[in-house]
């Protein structure tokens, strides 16, 4: 019977469907249930950076990501320790004052694009995800979502695309896959799919359950 | 809640490992639960040709399976009926004049290479899963279990591999595995990927007697 927290890992390209994934099990079983972390909380702050040259950065390479950072918070909430969540500001690049509080619960989600490829992460979980969609599917989304959220225009889309999401992704991403458990075709909308993961977690959170009440 | 079974199939290529996790599903929950449809015992009897033209048959192309028959007991099957499934000599390559009588059940499994090439087969299934592995290692199964098991030598196995198995998986098995719900990794040593999959299923079966109750 189980006596820590399962820990979930979902991966995916940018565009992958990987928050769709995320979402329906988070509303499969309430946040009591489930505690988040997201890698993208954890960029490093450019704040050493001047504000032109942090629209440059590489985004999609690890090394911009504080992963010690959220392998601690990892370990606390499998400690049974909460933890307080960076917040990162996408407009200006920089770590925000305040935090998010996250309780441990009894299903931890790591999620991200780099999480599978990131031993320090990868080694702690139980069950690894990886959402998979093609290559142009993932590029027509994340045209529409940046167009649409960012207020960016189409060349500096495609410019980012081609400097660090594509090169990073058949760097990082891409060969992190064949570490996966499960691949899920189709991204968010794959049901068949989702309702396997979820029958899953809802079969763990009962031996969970025993346990805590033994 | 469900009124008829459920239909699973398990497609990949030869050597992948399907045939290991349909046995971990059998084994999970019994023959009581689940019936089996394998492709293979359904190829077409080659009765016709001469033994020696025999094997040199494209035995990896969809047209050298009687996918109609197995359709009809398919349907058979989940209208409730018992079906007498064909038995294969593979070292003759014909059918025999015997049958396996398979009952229905409330699971029922559709396994082989080209499941999910069929439309007729694809079609009715509700959980497609394909077990995915790379093509060095399936070929090294293959090699290993034709030599161990089928007396076969090192040239006849590459040449047959060469020859037939490898184009037809690019042609047919391999373009079949974006329709699946599911991708399995590693083949039928993914025992995460395979608890998901029991997951769902016990949760199906569980909605199943419930129903059958009522």
């Amino acid at each position: 019977m189980r006596t820590q927290p399962v820990v979930i890992g979902i991966a995916g390209g940018s565009g992958s469907g990987k928050s769709t994934v995320l979402e329906c099990i988070v509303e499969a079983f309430g946040p009591e249930y489930i505690a988040v972390l997201d890698h993208d909380a954890y960029y490093h702050s450019l704040d050493q950076l001047p504000p032109a040259a942090r629209d440059q950065f590489n985004f999609d390479h690890p090394d911009s990501l504080d992963t010690p950072l959220m392998r601690q918070h990892l370990d606390a909430l499998i400690a049974g320790q909460p933890i307080e969540k960076p917040i990162y500001n996408f407009t200006m690049h920089v770590r925000e004052a305040a935090t998010t509080r996250v309780e441990p619960r009894p299903v931890i989600i790591v999620e991200g694009i780099l999480v599978l490829a990131e031993p320090l992460l990868f080694e702690r979980m139980d069950i690894k995800l990886f959402v998979d969609i093609e290559a142009d599917v993932r590029l027509m989304r994340r045209i529409r979502r940046d167009l649409r959220d960012r207020g960016r225009t189409i060349d500096s889309i495609l410019d980012q695309y081609e400097k660090t999401v594509r090169p990073m992704h058949l760097e990082f991403v891409e060969p992190s896959k064949r570490l996966a458990d499960v691949i899920i075709p189709r991204g968010g909308h794959n049901t068949v799919a989702i309702d396997l993961v979820l029958a899953r977690i809802e079969a763990l959170l009962r031996q969970y359950q025993i346990e805590a009440s033994v």
